[in-house]
């Protein structure tokens, strides 16, 4: 039903393509009606796509997985299929933390939440904004945010879309710090949002043009406030993320057929009392499960979900909100999961603490994917067949053979007495992780990087920032 | 694998049956080895079930589900099927509030904690042992308690079962408290624990003999830890909990074929420092969801999960783990939730403020199990197909018919601005429960009861009282 309501959508009402008349020419190419009339800015058009054209063009030329090349191949990932991908928080313009409160984030904060990231066994990808550093002009962030994710991490990382031109320096950046030449190699993801409702603008268009061409990763996601960007239920949330969902990828499939694209989604509820977004309630997590339905249908990566919250610290709030986000995000099968770490306050701050305890999370989930051993040791029949009834198994040999390993083992949270808690100074778990990420910034090791290739990034970075006035956000 | 694993274990190892010898008759009549050479107590003998005995007992006689008949009628519940029951916190000698700390229990805290649970919409139950008042002597504890449960709320409860003359009292003041006639009313439902690893104690047998005779229902729950009480690996744990309740259940059908009986599981990680047992990580989880899929089989109502933490305050660590436990509770369909709000430091203290939070979360998973809306209101196509691109939803008709119910409403998250939470006094969630349960108490109001029942419960349970000395427990 929501696949040919989507279908419907897309042939019966099209969406507004702005400001990138290239699209437009595509859509027109491959089969779509033009509809200048109808167009909200000057060189825009309505689009239509007749007969689930969308989706023919997806399911025909996006692949199903692709592997995001890490600098250090080590930490490549798969992306896709029944691969989960955790990535940290991306795009908020505030940090906290509980020694300094909430403040506005600095490049200081984004090399620092860089490091604490690659530092994280539990986090896959290096992200992309992990925080915007307000400090740096708005138009030289990406040639410091991309020179931090070379040089603090080997971890995959995403690139800049801000603007077409800076996807470009990210692309030259990734084929400087890769060694000078990527082949066919995909090396970033990068995060595409639709316009919602129902609309794409030349921006977002252009710089998944850069990356499609590149053969580079897009996310292509509705950003989707449940009541304001379309319709409050969750089935016509479904449907209309779909349906935007499905334009962005077919534009990338017509950029370049087979280019790598993740359908991606953010779906939130709504406070009745404010209108401000709220996380960690059912519906959105309805709606994951949900789409995360279609996209298997579709057979293309998916993105949603992460460690959500409203709660402007790391309390008891913005923990069951996130857990309530992150569950259905691991049990949904979401491939890449963006704000998987460090998110607060709706994502318009991120959180050191927070980062910790989150990443603490992933490390369960990634268990909980395991699933249940049933090989013989697990079976453990030989055990129960020969142990007497009412005699512990504390010292039995397939406890002590299975211990070191049988449980995973929680950095952040404290399973000591009540009296031991207090001897220990009665911390909450968030204390707790303020020394913790303390503790990671100071045993900070970078990851080797060529002499000459941190040179050369260096150079890049100043011959662009010598080649623009800047620019204040 | 794990069925006839399990049918094995009972049929080759057995179980250890102390100190009630009418249960082992009761076995040896239907079939069972009776080794009195290998029994570790006096009147206790080893026993062994050949061919799945127990599973036939059980799935011959026991009820898919049964319903809980209250006080108001309005307030019986239905336990199994596609049914979820919440009850509150059983069982901690310590509550905690962020005023007075961590302290001994008290009768004016269960009574406290009864009305709390009966002040809100998301618990369904009003459960048993909220908190062990230890103010009171022990054997007199369960006639203040079942008097707590049936004048401060009309919500189901549960019986005593600390020794059998406890359950016969607790059987007595139900009928009391119904009316003066329980008919065949299941009226009922208390929690009887296995002695793990594959024993049954005379104290627990005894009680469960006194509900099963009277047709009051309930729940046989192996509580392991696992690496102490069975060994250390889920698919383990799940072959013994299934052994040890098959017993436990078969036992009540022996006293009365169609006695409503609850497949319970508890099962814990433990941490490999201290031994201490440990919550919300994965392995409980995956415990869960495995002996779910067993219960499923068997076709009896299934008790496990909760809000369950190692934590000692209502911080991150606890709704962490409340939420890792919380949401395979609904999503394996457990049909009767214990603990389901307020429970700390792995339950040995149960909290005011954590019951507040947690029955908010108690909430959102009845929308979640609700599922997705596809009816044409849900579906919105119309307003889809009607809706031009790029213009936003918030006044469209649909969303002003839908908004108010469109979004689960949390009365425990702050969804504010930065500021404005600031101007609030900056408090996290655990300061605004406690506000929320001061005012939920202070306007609390009891349930209408017939004066002539309070005044017989009143004198049963003075009588009782001047029968026995006191015992300090």
């Amino acid at each position: 039903m929501i696949e040919a309501a989507a279908d419907r959508l897309l042939a019966e009402v099209g969406v507004d393509i702005n400001d990138y008349p290239r699209a437009v020419e595509l859509f027109a190419e491959a089969g779509a009606e033009i509809d200048h009339d109808a167009a909200i800015s000057d060189e825009g058009a309505r689009v239509r796509f007749p007969d689930g054209m969308c989706r023919r063009i997806v399911t025909e030329n996006a692949p199903a997985t692709y592997t995001q090349h890490a600098r250090n191949p080590e930490r490549s990932v798969t992306i896709g299929a029944n691969h989960t991908v955790f990535a940290p928080n991306y795009g908020s313009p505030f940090v906290f933390d509980l020694d300094n409160g909430r403040r506005y984030a600095t490049i200081e904060d984004f090399k620092n939440l860089v490091k604490l990231t690659y530092s994280s066994h539990h986090l896959h990808h290096s992200g992309g904004t992990v925080c915007e550093p307000v400090d740096v002009p708005v138009n030289k962030r990406h040639l410091d945010m991309i020179d931090a994710h070379l040089r603090f991490s080997d971890k995959p990382f995403m690139g800049s879309v801000t603007a077409p031109e800076r996807a470009e320096d990210s692309v030259e950046m990734a084929r400087i710090g890769f060694g000078g030449d990527l082949g066919d190699r995909t090396v970033m993801t990068s995060l595409i949002n639709a316009s919602s409702p129902m609309s794409w603008d030349g921006t977002m268009l252009g710089a998944a043009d850069v990356y499609a061409t590149n053969n580079q990763a897009c996310v292509i996601s509705p950003f989707i406030l449940a009541g304001a960007m379309s319709p409050v239920t969750t089935a016509a949330v479904a449907t209309q993320t779909l349906a935007e969902a499905l334009v962005g990828m077919a534009f990338c499939q017509l950029v370049l057929p087979g280019a790598p694209v993740v359908f991606g989604s953010f779906a939130s509820s709504m406070s009745m009392q404010t209108g401000a977004p709220t996380f960690g309630t059912p519906e959105p997590a309805l709606a994951l499960y949900t789409i995360a339905a279609l996209d298997r249908r579709l057979g293309v990566p998916f993105r949603s979900g992460g460690s959500l919250t409203a709660s402007k610290l790391p309390d008891a709030q913005a923990a069951y909100e996130s857990a309530a986000t992150l569950q259905p995000t691991l049990l949904g099968g979401v491939n890449f999961v963006l704000h998987a770490a460090g998110w607060l306050e709706g994502g318009l701050s991120v959180g050191y603490e927070k980062l910790v305890l989150d990443a603490d999370q992933l490390g369960m989930m990634a268990v909980l994917a395991g699933g249940v051993d049933m090989s013989a040791n697990g079976m453990a029949t030989d055990t129960l067949l020969t142990h007497p009834p009412s005699k512990h198994h504390l010292g039995s040999d397939h406890t002590l053979a299975n211990f070191e390993d049988a449980f995973y083992f929680s950095v952040t949270a404290n399973n000591d007495s009540f009296e031991q808690w207090e001897i220990d100074g009665s911390l909450d778990s968030a204390q707790r992780a303020n020394a913790t990420w303390k503790e990671s910034l100071a045993s900070y090791e970078p990851p080797p990087l060529d002499d000459a290739i941190g040179e050369e990034l260096t150079e890049f970075v100043a011959r662009r920032k010598d080649e623009m006035p800047d620019e204040i956000g």
